[in-house]
């Protein structure tokens, strides 16, 4: 019989590696920084695996093409955030732990983070549900780091114009990220220890500089 | 803002029509009966929505065809309960009660006691879990009635034989699904004003007679 994830996280979990996450709206430079980190924790001897929510598992990809799929068409909120959840589930079960029990540390492109910036803030649902899923889910689980690259929406979006079509959930309005922004703020402002919060309007050597001296501290 | 299904439950379920479920092991006759349910219930001059679950909505049958299909490959027990209840979010919220509201009646092929059957029984998650879940996504809500076909697993699974290609979950052992039907009898002791436990390996004339009777009760 399969455990549940109580048991697994409880039991199994034999953290020897290091869990980061890197989150913020589109453009913010996420996936520029990752290039970064990836190298420079290389360059120390560190075996790093890079990953991605929604997504980074068989299954996980699978439920990420539904959720952002253009030709998905129309879904209730709380549809979007368990399956965000189910997602997120076997993530963690099949990717993020076997790695960090084999030592190796992760780095996840958004997280748990994102769950509250776009379904609570931008489509705002109530934030005490999300925890409930998140508990049912991670239990006592979560990143070692989370690197919130902050920048202001419209930024951001103009950096990532030339990407081409927009998915299901880019294509909502100006109003929603500024809403997912400001929820990723008062996140880190929450949780100050493990979310460090970065001004993601500067150039792209500045911000490198600033995530190293906190990846020093891990 | 979207509100959360509480909301949403609690204030516009005006319920006019009545919500029934029909549940069991593959096999058991469920199809058989359902057309016999809509054909009685027709001829009273009731309209009754046929549905199914997981599925019965347009995201709902894409995570179905993730969930059922050979090609998805193994995932997490969990992830199959997250997703299951996920499709079931929006089939509550999209049709099912969109339907009852509008004064007809709905009768699905499967419903929640399938997950507590499945996964519960099945793969023998924690019974406590999958009710935070159904918390989750039904709040108050339940059918009016369930009919609960029970057979032995073998004989179902007989009258199935020449269905073809088995799915994910029908490749399944013949434990997996004796574990199936014991949590289905068990939830029809538990819940034995909802829950009708009905014995299909009689003929077809037998149980729907029996059926009929059952639906003069509502
Ligand atoms: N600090 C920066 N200043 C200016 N442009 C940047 C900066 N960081 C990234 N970019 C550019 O902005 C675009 C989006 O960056 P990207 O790393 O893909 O963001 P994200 O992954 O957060 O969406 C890319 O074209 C990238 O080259
Ligand atoms: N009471 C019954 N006795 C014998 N055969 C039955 C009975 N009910 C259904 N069948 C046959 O068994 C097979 C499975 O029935 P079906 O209604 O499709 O079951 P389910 O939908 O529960 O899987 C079909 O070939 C059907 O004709
Ligand atoms: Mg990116
Ligand atoms: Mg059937």
């Amino acid at each position: 019989m399969q455990k549940s994830p109580f048991i697994k996280l409880k039991y199994n979990l034999m953290q020897k590696g290091k869990f980061i996450t890197i989150d913020g709206v589109e453009g913010a430079g996420k996936s520029t920084q990752i290039d970064f980190i990836c190298q420079y924790l290389t360059d120390k001897g560190i075996n790093v695996v890079l990953t991605r929510e929604p997504g980074g598992t068989e299954v996980g990809e699978k439920i990420r093409t539904l959720l952002l799929s253009n030709s998905t068409g129309k879904m209730h909120a709380d549809t979007e955030l368990m399956l965000m959840f189910a997602a997120r589930n076997e993530h963690i079960q099949n990717k993020i732990i076997p790695t960090l029990n084999q030592g190796d540390w992760i780095l996840s492109d958004r997280f748990t983070d994102a769950s509250y910036a776009y379904q609570g803030g931008g489509r705002g649902l109530d934030i005490a549900r999300i925890a409930q899923l998140e508990q049912w889910v991670l239990r006592s689980f979560a990143p070692d780091m989370t690197l919130l690259l902050d920048i202001p929406v419209d930024i951001g979006m103009r950096r990532v114009e030339s990407r081409g079509e927009k998915d299901r959930i880019e294509q909502e309005s100006l109003d929603f990220f500024n809403r997912v922004r400001n929820s990723y703020i008062a996140r880190s402002e929450q949780y100050p220890e493990r979310i460090k919060l970065i001004d993601a309007s500067q150039n792209v050597e500045n911000i490198s500089n600033e995530i190293q001296k906190i990846l020093k501290t891990l």
